[in-house]
């Protein structure tokens, strides 16, 4: 197909298909003359894959291009790309030295090690749980990592179903694939449902003594 | 205290507090001089408070503007709090007039209705869903929102966990003051807790055929 089907394919504008091209994000269609190029599902594909971490995932070019490079790259196996996706959603918190920040730091990773999971000393993640911790004592909340209990428990009974959903066996390329997929976009379908819970659970506590709930937020 | 105690009470620069006086977020101190102000606790907090919707909520300020005239209004109820850190965190999302999304927004409404939780029609979060269900869907993946099951499940056990701690007697301005914190940064600390668990399964399925888990990512 030519650059203009693919554009009414993917819903992404032609300069936007050129912007890709130009970064090497997006490989070049096959040359049919010297300014015309045809391109395949495999395009239709990448495109809209690019499009979803950038417009849902609200990732970076730079972070897109780091996971695009590791789906390409036949040896990075399914557990090394969650861990590439997991990299490019976040890099580490900062405030590591200053003592209180440790002290956090050493009951995250005690509140880890109770909870038996296997995760690696610098992960992104570690540290942005440290940075909430510390946040929420500064504010006077959570006094004790333990209070983050019921958290864990969530994300564990939805990171274990996502596990199970990534094939073992079939095409590589599918399952890395499927791993970048559900790692970005399973984060704003967790929020979204987590909030929609929140107003369905806050209306049948609070609801008795409230305004409307079709109303929406108070006015400003 | 001084405004220079009341920065290293809270690791704010002055020249940020400062910043904050003027934007008005911050209200200011009681006048000791010509240039002189002092103060008290509540500004602490109240930084304190700032501090985490912006660094750890990633918030703009026009969103922390908005928490906070809902959360000094006394006329603004928890439930309602609730509903204004939410439409706060998120904005509508786009894409109403084409065929696809309407279908998606329709699965959605009765995927929601299955689960018999009663949330606004307009409610962002139920519009971000929209969103990322159709990207799935776009990507092949995800034929069903009866798919997104498993997220629902992990999603109202957190939430129902989270209205239950809130206060239903004593101050309003502490419980809107929670009902804030726990809105805003549970999703860091979900986001970063289902990382760590995905991390922890995925090493645990299939840890025997990958790399050393300490070595991080695959280096770039």
């Amino acid at each position: 197909m030519r650059i203009s089907e693919l554009s009414r394919r993917t819903s992404v504008p032609v300069p936007t298909i050129k912007y890709y091209l130009r970064a090497g994000i997006l490989s070049g269609g096959r040359l049919i003359g010297a300014t015309q190029a045809v391109y395949d599902e495999g395009h239709v594909q990448r495109l809209l894959l690019i499009r979803a971490l950038a417009d849902v995932g609200e990732l970076s070019l730079a972070s897109i291009r780091e996971i695009l490079r590791a789906v390409d790259d036949e040896g990075t196996s399914v557990h090394e790309m969650l861990g590439t996706a997991q990299y490019a959603l976040g890099e580490a918190a900062d405030g590591q030295d200053d003592p209180e920040w440790e002290a956090t730091r050493v009951e995250v990773d005690e509140f880890l090690g109770d909870l038996g999971w296997q995760v690696t000393a610098g992960a992104p993640a570690r540290l942005r749980l440290v940075r909430a911790l510390l946040t929420l004592r500064r504010l006077g909340f959570s006094r004790s990592a333990r209070d983050l209990h019921p958290y864990a428990e969530a994300a564990h009974a939805i990171a274990t179903q996502e596990v199970a959903w990534l094939p073992d066996r079939g095409p590589r390329a599918e399952a890395v694939e499927r791993a970048v997929v559900m790692t970005v976009l399973g984060e704003p379908v967790l929020l979204a449902l987590r909030r929609l819970a929140q107003e369905h659970e806050s209306a049948r506590r609070f609801g008795d003594d409230t305004a409307d709930p079709t109303s929406g937020p108070p006015s400003t």
